[in-house]
């Protein structure tokens, strides 16, 4: 059977073309009986309008926007590139464009909004981080703008809170509660936390679940000391292990490959042979063991452990909450009323692997 | 002194600012003698159009499009991530936004260009790649539609051609000359070359790069057993190592960051110290020696040698010249006719690492 188009909808229905559309697009125009049997039809068809047609009839820039955060050092900012591969994907097959823009800040992001809704007509945008207390939110809140967040709400104490708009997150506390998990079944009882110097939502969280499966194994006594904070470079992750390792910890979960590579290297310059042959602080099975968070090309290629953030099925549900809410009645009339859930938050992986012989003993 | 407006520059000149926006958007309107006249203020006062101001006269979108392509294994994409944040940034500097779309072939992306040039009303486009006897450049130049590549062009054979159209691209071939003169004055003289098994020329010319410099130090009898192909992963480079260290290779200049880990893996498994103590395949000072390509955050993390793109250099001359097109004559009018190169080769630049010593002797 081929696909039904608007026309052959039509004609089945012997209604007009426009009475379709208004079915869809303004169904109070449509007198009751004829919107009851189009939508059945509609729904036993399963029509749905071209992109094409819809951008000709709704007016439409078919245009979303998103900033295009500044390139960090390429081993964390690999999951927004990630991100963004996906959405344009996602957004494609929806019809839309992806439209990005800079911003050296939330204010300056707000100003590029602004603009692009009034002279680029802009349908609405993507946000790929959510702050604490988040002034562009509520600004395309207040402005009726469609909007999706890759990002939980938190208020102004970085605290989760509840929020009307349409979010997808993942669960960081989960990922580094798995992670210690793995590193307690290796044997491992002394696992230290390093995290960024710098506090955010994003990395509380992600201490909040190491500190969470360390107290549930009876292991909470030492969780002052084993945490210890450092700059998210692989500089840092190297200075924040020598800590660590000073304190006795044998394992380490950390906030990022970046401060995870740093941890690698670190334990195999200044303990030689700790990481293959035992000796120096090394765990149950004579090796000291790091877990990193997001899963990076860099992880893969050197055999480090890390917690993977499920990205592109995040990018999909982004743009399918925000599609529907762009489609509005039309489109829940074709689903049944069922839209995607408008607040999701999706559950890492730990990716459990053996590190690369870079030199054998 | 205040920047000149419109408004600035007529009451100056006792001449409406329809006459200015005529002199600099279709000058034959304009007498000649205040086409002169105006032209002269518009010089001496350095005044350019806000973007807004522009867009409005101009009825332009202000919008230009590049395809995304795929996501790579992030060790080699990262340079085009690079890519894409400069471009962004630079584009948006000179009043335009980036619209992004996927294509899964260079057919496709045609048909894209299309509807991005009817539907949306794109003002011209931007190629991240350009293949032998490029039909998409062909066709934008046929629709008469503004375009910048960042990849020179080549023939069907996957030789350098002249063609009309603006470029920018690397000196690849410069890059591994660079990478061999390097590994000389470290003493090496079995170097070997480590290409992608997928002809392309591109790769073709980084391979070039390596053959020209051999010759020239008087090394070019063993160019064939030297040269091996592998498939662009850390695997492949790991592979292709073996066969040229067998072959008695002490040092590897490869065509990616990806295949130069694969070869530091493997020569540091393979050859336990022969990396830090000598013996094995070791060079002059007792170590084997791997050059990658693409400077990665990756190589800059283990301490990798490679070579560096100037990738935001490129984005920012990619940006000036397909403006410049756009602009047309009345940007060069403001520049007195000196436009930005049309086609320009950039030089790469060998940054050269100590490798990290992640396990010591």
């Amino acid at each position: 059977m081929s696909r039904p188009t608007l026309a052959s909808l039509a004609s089945e229905l012997a209604v007009s073309r426009q009475t379709i559309s208004n079915v869809l697009n303004a169904p109070h125009r449509v007198k009751p009986a004829t919107r009851e049997r189009v939508q059945a039809a509609i729904a036993a068809a399963g029509y749905r309008p071209s992109a094409a047609a819809r951008q000709l009839r709704t007016q439409r820039s078919m245009n979303l926007g998103m900033r295009l955060l500044p390139a960090t050092d390429g081993i964390n900012g690999a999951i927004l590139d990630r991100f963004l591969h996906a959405l344009t994907e996602a957004a494609q097959s929806a019809g839309y464009r992806l439209t990005l823009f800079c911003a050296e800040s939330d204010e300056e992001e707000i100003r590029q909004y602004e603009q692009l809704l009034d002279v680029a007509g802009l349908d609405g945008f993507i946000l790929t981080s959510s702050t604490p207390d988040d002034a562009r939110t509520r600004w395309l809140h207040a402005r009726g703008t469609a909007f999706a967040v890759f990002g939980r709400p938190w208020d102004s104490a970085g605290q989760p809170v509840a929020a009307d708009h349409p979010w997808v997150d993942v669960d960081g506390a989960a990922g580094t509660e798995g992670s210690v998990k793995m590193l307690l079944a290796q044997g491992h009882t002394r696992i230290g936390f390093l995290g960024w110097h710098t506090g955010s939502p994003v990395g509380n969280d992600r201490r909040l679940g190491w500190k969470r499966a360390m107290s549930a194994a009876g292991y909470g006594q030492d969780l002052v000391t084993l945490n210890v904070e450092a700059e998210d470079t692989v500089a840092g992750g190297a200075a924040g292990t020598a800590v660590l390792a000073s304190r006795g910890a044998t394992a380490m979960v950390c906030s990022s490959d970046s401060l995870a590579l740093g941890a690698m290297g670190q334990l195999r310059e200044s303990r030689p042979g700790a990481f293959l042959r035992g000796g120096g602080p090394a765990g149950p099975d004579g090796q000291a063991a790091v877990v990193g968070f997001d899963d990076t090309p860099v992880a893969a290629a050197l055999g480090l452990s890390s917690v993977a953030q499920p990205v592109e099925e995040a990018a999909r549900h982004v743009i399918r909450v925000l599609t529907h809410e762009l489609d509005g009645s039309g489109a829940s009339l074709l689903s049944r009323g069922e839209g995607p859930e408008r607040q999701l938050l999706l559950a890492p992986r730990v990716v459990e692997r053996i590190p690369l012989p870079l030199a054998a003993p």
